[in-house]
């Protein structure tokens, strides 16, 4: 059975995909801007753009190497590490988000996971009551509720979880 | 209707992923090694090794910064531009291939095509007769005939050709 990094990669960006879209039905009722960690190429970028059009984009990014056209404005870049610009990014955007997306493994896992770990926390008090924050990464295993995956996306390939009021 | 970069993307993966295992298939009877153009982070070439265990694979690559895991060994690894690499290359792979593969595009379309159209005639010499040819660019439209593509793989996505006995 062929199980290639190529038919992993697949699998991760097509569920990456699915989980967007059920996440922009899942958030369509409510305000807020949309939270993009990493900006990698822009793919991911430019997708959220097509599906939110209306709303404001801010993307968290250290090392801005995307295609061109998939680059934010210098209003919408948090440029840096995102220990440095998350946990202030409040006051960035403004207002709490709807959506929180963090495409943020790599092929370090022991890196992978610690940042995972740090982020949910630090991620908290930018998520508005409702919001979904999605990742590729189990980021809020401890600080959010599962939100169910989309039919065809296997557990554990992307993780999604819906924000609650605090109170 | 949404048709975003990672749309895009993920379409274009995909009917890579058809075509590779489709022409494994069609490759079945004939000996030769298989010839990947560009190394890219390595997934590819994962693949690659899943579907021919027994076959040298040998990779052209000018900048390596593929996951360690997924870098061929030096025998292996064709180091240089293609314009320098590939003219030479049948002396080093010691005979001709029997499935060439070369995911070439960029976000330089001048570049991609001016590219393409040097590499099939430069790449003639280097597949055997029955040779399977793939590209994410039209790169052997003047050299050898099209080979129709899997049924799920829409026109234009990807490119197949069959090398054809010269006499």
């Amino acid at each position: 059975m062929v199980d290639s990094r190529l038919d992993q990669f697949i699998r991760r960006i097509k569920a990456q995909r699915a989980c967007l879209n059920m996440a922009a039905g899942l958030i369509s009722g409510m305000s807020g801007p949309i939270l993009e960690l990493g900006l990698g190429n822009g793919r991911t970028y430019d997708h959220l753009r097509e599906l939110f059009p209306a709303r404001d984009i801010y993307v968290f990014e250290r090392d801005v190497a995307a295609h061109p056209d998939c680059i934010p404005d210098e209003t919408h870049l948090l440029h840096g590490d995102f220990k440095e610009t998350v946990p202030g990014a409040l006051a960035r955007i403004g207002a709490p988000a709807a959506l929180i997306h963090g495409d943020i493994g790599s092929a370090d896992s022991a890196r992978d996971a610690e940042l995972a770990a740090w982020l949910g926390p630090a991620l908290r008090s930018l998520a508005a009551p409702g919001a979904v924050i999605l990742s590729d990464r189990a980021i809020g295993d401890a600080v959010w509720p599962p939100e169910p995956l989309p039919r065809d996306v296997a557990p554990g390939v992307y993780f999604m979880y819906r924000a609650v009021a605090l109170h």
